[in-house]
This record gives structure tokens, sequence and C-alpha cells, in this order.
């Protein structure tokens, strides 16, 4: 059954209510999980509220922090996120930083000790519709092996990067590992193999087995490059927000620790810039109109594809597994 | 015949201050091609001196600029390169943004109309060595097809970031291509094929042939991400420092056009952060020792084997490409 956006944002705000979240900070985690849920990432989407919920419920999550933000330097923000709710937190800490821009350009954020922040883009984009190159980076619990090691001892450290182009910004929102642990949950739930090169199991050798491969750890996307580019996120995080490092965090895939990871928030006013975005708008469509591999594969600039299905799925409703939905409105009635 | 890396830089700054290039200048552009010979990178090494001395006579290059940086906010340097030396305007940027961090924590330059700067790990990594976070981007001219596209249309976008980690900065620096123009020249050198999946030829079929790679693209590293963080660099780029976009960028290959791409340098202050460089070491150094999938290749860390290469090459000397060697004895007899 599918269901109207609309109905399941009223659902979800509700939960969030009923647990003490202030409608604001309800309706902005909301509205971070539909996005997701629109775009077609659903391992970003409602399928985290039961455990969003329960961290509320045991207080590992905190319902009206925004975090508290010291302003180490005029361009640099340090934020103490206090268990806050990922969102809540990281939209805070845009909208304290954007008046700062008009003076310096750019600005940092770097935030400790904020639960999970979700699909990237969701910041990036916000910065850059506002004319603002947005910035995010963020780490996690250990996943992903070294190029040419067996052990998962880096987070899947995404990034995403908007950048102000036209009618539609440039977005570009990619984990540092070269699949998701939500897509190989989601193949072990099917019973369906891998595909090799995904992972490894648990004593280090390649799997096509998603069982095998969650008791292991994925592979970084391209090689050593793709590793090297992990690792750096790793490290810029730690080093600026004070984090732990990949093989001491928890809290972003659990409900029984704080989140202690951490995530980095860059902006840039592009209007400082030499730079024109209408070029940019223009570039980016003569990329789509060059000549693809597979004629019936057009060539796609980075955002397309997550812009096309929201539309698709703002007009069709949103499909939940009939599990995650029997569970939400179980908790709705109760 | 192997030389001594100090006959090799004599060598060099002399043919550069026979052209009007400043001894300080000359000793820069000279340091920054002996670092990348010896760290085994001769594709960034002295092969490019010819083209620098070619460029310096026709005017394409300026011996003395070093750019003229406009504040255009508090962190933003706005820089003209006014065809100056690639490291000289870079590392003049570098110094003009350093002591603007004691107060903002974090600058960016963005730089127009420098010519070729080279091996990006050396800004990075000068910035690393006195506890500044150096993130380094460059534009080039298209050589790189889109994912899932046959024509060149992006630069090789490469990034570089150094991080202050202990004794030894972290150091990253790669290109967003599956691999370099020159290794594919190499290859077309030596009469060796090309791996399967590094290039198209001119219609955009895969090939091995390096010759008809040269007509070609090269491939981005790492499927659609590595694509996609390849265009975002070139978005930056040229939204930042105003640019021109990779079909319309000459001047890094040639000597006949004014370098029109565009480069980005992001300076942190790693004291404004919260975290403790030492535990990044620890943690590095983790990475190094965990268990390898091949027991012959131990896990390395991003920049451990220019590391390696460059501590063996400084004891045997530089071993350059006889034609090369021959080609800089003349000029310099000249």
């Amino acid at each position: 059954m599918k269901l109207a956006p609309e109905r399941l944002r009223g659902l979800a705000t509700a939960l969030l209510e009923a647990r003490d979240v202030p409608p604001t900070n309800a309706l902005l985690q909301t509205d971070l999980l539909l996005e997701a849920e629109l775009r077609g990432l659903p391992s970003h989407g409602l399928q985290r509220l039961p455990l969003i919920l329960s961290r509320l419920d045991k207080g590992l999550a905190d319902a009206r922090s925004r975090g508290t933000g010291t302003w180490r330097r005029r361009s640099f923000l340090s934020v103490e996120g206090e268990r806050g709710l990922g969102p809540v937190v990281m939209m805070h800490a845009l909208q304290t930083m954007r008046p700062v821009l008009d003076e310096t350009g750019i600005a940092i954020a770097a935030i400790r000790n904020a639960n999970h922040i979700g699909m990237l883009a969701y910041y990036a984009e916000a910065a850059a519709r506002n004319g603002v190159i947005g910035i995010v980076m963020s780490t996690s619990e250990a996943l992903v092996h070294p190029f040419g090691g067996t052990q998962a001892m880096l987070g899947t450290n995404p990034v995403a990067i908007g950048i102000p182009s036209g009618d539609q910004p440039f977005m570009l929102d990619l984990a540092t590992s070269v699949v998701s642990m939500g897509k190989i949950n989601n193949h072990a739930m099917r019973g369906a193999p891998i595909p090799f090169g995904w992972a490894v199991d648990a004593e280090g050798r390649p799997t096509t087995d998603p069982q095998a491969a969650k008791a292991g750890a994925i592979a970084p996307f391209g090689g050593a490059k793709g590793y090297g580019l992990g690792l750096a996120i790793e490290l810029l995080v730690a080093a600026l927000a004070g984090s732990d490092l990949a093989p001491e965090v928890h809290g972003t895939l659990d409900a029984i620790h704080t989140a202690n990871k951490g995530d980095l928030l860059i902006l840039i006013d592009a209007a400082a810039g030499d730079g024109n975005v209408r070029s940019l708008a223009t570039y980016l469509d003569y990329l789509r109109r060059s000549p693809p591999s597979d004629p019936a594969s057009p060539v796609a600039v980075p955002g397309d594809g997550a812009r096309k299905r929201r539309a698709a799925t703002e007009r069709s409703g949103i499909e939940l597994p009939q599990p995650l939905l029997e569970h939400l409105l179980a908790l709705e009635a109760a």
C-alpha cells in the first residue's frame, strides 16, 4: 500500500512529539526522513524512525537540544551536540554560520555528540538553494576495510557537496564505501547473493554471502583512491570535531550507546567567488547531452536521479515495507 | 645514469634564472619538480621543465609575478595569477592566508590564470607541516569522460588533503581520473597495451591501445562516485576562481595558450579543532598493522609509498630519461 507523503509526515511528527520533541524539531527530523524516502533512499528514510524513537525513550537522544556552538575563531564554530537530534543540531549550526559568511566568505562547523544526521544532501542542498556552497562530511561505526586490508576499521564516511548552479543546485552525496550496509541488509533479507568485490567475511575472505558480509567488512569504493578519501574524511572529522575514530564509534545503528561520531559543515558564499552560476548550468546540460556509451542510458549529473525519483514518488505516494508500516501504526495507536 | 638531486637542482634553477626568474622563484619551481622526482612521480617532475622554459620564453609564463590577491571577504582571497609560475602563486597565496587563520580558523584562496601547479601534495604538505590542514584542488584540460559517457569533458581534477598527525602529516593526493595521461603516454612510448577500463578511443569505444586512448578520453576512477567527485571539483573551482571549465581550458600541456584553469587552496587551523593529532597517528599505525588481504603487502596509508621512495631516491640519485637529460644539458650549454 502506498501512502501520501503528508499522511506519513503527520504520523512521524506525532510519534516524535509524543516523546516531547518540540514541533519545529519534529518537523525537521521528519522532513529529513521523508526527503530520503521521496528520493528513493529508504535506508535513510522512515526505517530509521523506530531507532530514533527508542533513543529518545532511553535518553540517548535529547528531544530539545539544538547543540551549543562556541566560536573558537571568527569562522570556526565548535559544536557540542548534547545528544540532540542530528538534523536539529545541523540546521541550527547552519543558521548560526550563515550571517558570518557575509563577513568572512567561508565558515566551518565541527560537531560532536549529535545523533545521526541521515542523508547529507539535505544540508548541502539547504545551503545551495540559498546561494551558498555546502560541503558536509560525517563519520560512523567501523564498517569499511582499508584497501588491501580485511578488517572493518573505517566508517562509511560520506561527503555531500551542494553548489548553486542555475535553477537546480548541483548535488553530490556519496559514501566512501562501495555500497551501503543498508543495501547488504536488503540482499540478506531477500536471500540474494551480493556481487563479488562488495565485501569480505569475518575472516577477511571475499564473499558473495550477505550474511557473511554483515559480520565482515565492506570494501571502499574506487580501490586505493576511495580508501584514501574515506580515510581523509575519518581524520578531518576527528581532528576538528574531537569525535572518536571509527573503531571506537557507536550509536548511529544501536539504541545502547550515545552517538560519538562527528560531523563537519563547511559553507562558502558563492557570491564571494568570481564564477558564473549560469555557466555551470550550461556546462551540466552539455554533459547531459554528450554521447553516452549505452544509447539507452543518457549521461547523468549527480542528483538527477534523485530529483526524478522525488517527482514520481510525490505523485505516486511512498511504499513502506509492510512490517515497518505496521510497527509505526502500532506505535501511533499506543 | 643517476644524478644527485643537488646537481639537478643547480641545473634547473640556472635554466630558470637564465630566463629572468628571480632566484627565490626559481628555487621554488625547481623544488616542486624535484620533490615529484624524488617521490617517484616523474610525470610531475623535470619532464615538465622544458615546457615551463618554453612558456617563459614566449611570455605565456611571467617570471616574476606572484599573483595579486584581493580579500573579497575576511577569509576569502581572490587571486589573479597574472601568468605567474604555479608554485610561486600558490605559495604566495598560502603565506598571505596564514596570518588570517589565527583570527578566522579557516580561509580559502581561489586562483585563476596561474601556470600549472604540479604535484598538489607539495602545498598541502607545506601547510600540514605547520599545524594547518591543507586542501588543494585544481582543474585541467578536458581529458576525462563522464561515467556512462564517451567524450573527454572533465579535467583530471586532482585533490590533495594534508592533515597534521604526529611526526609525519597524513598526505592524500589523487587525480579523479583512473590513471594519469602521463601513464598512458608512458605505455605508448613503450608500445605496451593499457588495461581494459582505463580509456576509450576517439569514437568512444573501450580500448587497450594507448595511442588510441591519447586521442580519446580517460575513465573517471571509481565509476559514478569518482565521476561525481571530479565533477564537483570542476564546478567548485570554476564557481569560486572564475576560471574556465574543462572544454575551454588550455595551457597546462602546451606552449601556445595562456593557462586558464583554476586552483583552490583551503586552509584550516588544526589548533582551532578539538581533536588530538597524536591519536590520529596512533590510529594510522593501527591501520598499518591490521591484517592485509595479501600477507606480502601490508596495509598502507596514503603518503607511505611516496615517503619510502623519497628516502631511497635521495640516496640513489635521480634517473632521468636520457633524451630529457640531454635536452636539459643542451639548454644549459646554450
